[in-house]
């Protein structure tokens, strides 16, 4: 099949390789020539992924990456989430899907990624995926989400490989709602672990989260399963453990005195939890939802003192759980 | 309040000095009367929790300890399961109520342990909280969970403080299976982390695994928000993640090729996983549940090859999610 991923972050870069390994005819589209050279000259992204092979991927910026979007049969994006609507819309009219890898909302609408997409099928990919593992050749398992199953199973068969097991889901609301809140819950798990909070307090923020992100699917419709399954659960459990997420890290160094701003700096990629926090604050507010952990990082990201986190996390008036 | 805690291990001392804490008059029932002259001479527990205050406990031993037993207005077991039945089976009869701070089911009959407690109310307590840091002052959550709701409320009442919070819930059974059997996913997740598979895959064996207690649960009519609140999703995710799990520690052991009982005496203390597994997947089995992850467990538990487990967990033939 030849597929286009549009984007050459360490996601983005990672899911080509993958891509490649199944054989597949992979473009990766990138927005800056000096890295498409490094990738074609060494068959790695030294910046962004090193570990892995895209030598059988092609790298591709301007007229070349247009063209390859015109012959593609599906359209990978892997650009941060403030960037999707641009080149969704960009994209040549060729009907062909896209398969969005991008964990976030709209941040000027507060839309879901995938209704941004217009007169094309749409899926999602999610899951608990750091690409550093992927990359690195350690199996991991993914779900593909979409309203039309018949695409969903297409591009389970297409992507699946013994080392990266791919289900499907019908509920792709619910995969979309998990994977944006759950950055939004690591930012504040990030902080209890940046105040030293301890294991066991990171363990109930993570399931009151997991609760906050529950309410939200379920006002919106989702199904409770996705939240319990591997985009949302599993997700949410990587990111706020797993050494290698930015989203947490960003939490952690706020609640060490560092700005969200040089969070960032420090981390030198997107940190999607940032510009997810307000979009999901406000949805929770119009959907009359009560919302504690997502309401204390935006309290936090206006200039609130990260040390009240602490607090307002864990010491809320107990009652029946 | 005059309670006693029967038990002297790391929960059973660091629980004993939340509840001096609350200046309850609390005698700490030890075994071993070595350990007992130790933590009088001392305030401490060297061995098993050094870094509890037990200044204001009163260990005892023999008659000491049965006088206390004598007058306790509430009885704290905190002993391996298999001493469980034993240790309520000899409590005079003064119908005070026992709370339960063990994980698992009793081992002979796979019974849940609050219900081999006879003739007096019974609550459980149980969540993220791992000894090494309430003893060492962080905050953590709980949850008392009892049929009797005036019971639950009034141990609540008698244990909650600024850095222990207590929730309640009504749901005895689903909290009990959720503890036992979280011991069990820990085991297996700690054989993924031996064998070097990365944060990943270990994310899609704990979603995988409380699929298989929430199965459990379901089965067996616990409320599903068990499954998802402290003493479920909370507990599996510190045990599987923390570094002070013995459970996980000891699958991790296993899977670098020691026995079962070379990793216990490592580890140096009870892992109540070992004893819960073949109990859990004969429930399972009873019940006509797939239990895929604890079947696994019980076959490396047998002899079996770790190596064969991670297949196993991650590899299965993809469907809908």
């Amino acid at each position: 099949m030849k597929v286009v991923v549009v984007g050459a972050g360490s996601w983005g870069s990672t899911f080509a390789s993958l891509l490649a390994e199944r054989e597949h005819d992979v473009s990766l589209n990138c927005r800056d020539p000096a890295q498409a050279q490094a990738i074609a000259a060494t068959g790695r992204n030294p910046r962004y992924a090193p570990e892995a092979d895209l030598s059988r991927v092609r790298p591709c910026v301007d007229g070349e990456a247009r063209q390859a979007l015109e012959v593609a049969e599906l359209v990978c994006v892997a650009v941060p989430s403030a960037a999707f609507r641009e080149v969704v819309t960009a994209l040549p009219a060729t009907g062909s899907p896209v398969l969005s890898l991008v964990k976030g909302f709209d941040p000027g609408s507060g839309q879901r990624l995938s209704t941004v997409v217009n007169g094309r099928p749409v899926a999602v990919l999610a899951g608990p995926n750091h690409a550093e593992e992927i990359a690195a050749g350690l199996p991991a398992v993914a779900v593909i989400a979409s309203a039309d199953e018949e695409l969903a199973r297409r591009l389970q068969e297409a992507i699946i490989s013994p080392r990266f097991r791919v289900y499907t889901n019908g509920d792709i609301l619910g995969v979309e709602v998990s994977t944006a809140a759950k950055n939004v819950i690591a930012l504040a798990v990030g902080m209890t672990d940046g105040l030293g909070l301890g294991d066991n307090a990171k363990a109930a923020v993570v399931t009151r989260g997991l609760a906050e992100i529950r309410r939200i699917g379920r006002a919106l419709h989702g199904r409770p399963e996705t939240f319990s399954g591997l985009a949302g659960m599993g997700d949410l459990m990587v990111t706020c453990w797993s050494r290698h997420s930015r989203n947490r890290r960003a939490g952690e160094l706020m609640a060490q005195g560092r700005s969200a701003e040089e969070a960032v700096r420090e981390i030198g990629m997107t940190v999607e939890g940032l510009p997810t926090a307000p979009v999901l604050r406000d949805l929770g507010r119009r959907l009359g939802i009560d919302l504690p952990i997502t309401e204390a990082v935006c309290a936090v990201l206006e200039g609130g003192d990260p040390n009240e986190i602490g607090p307002e996390l864990m010491l809320r008036k107990p009652k029946p759980e």
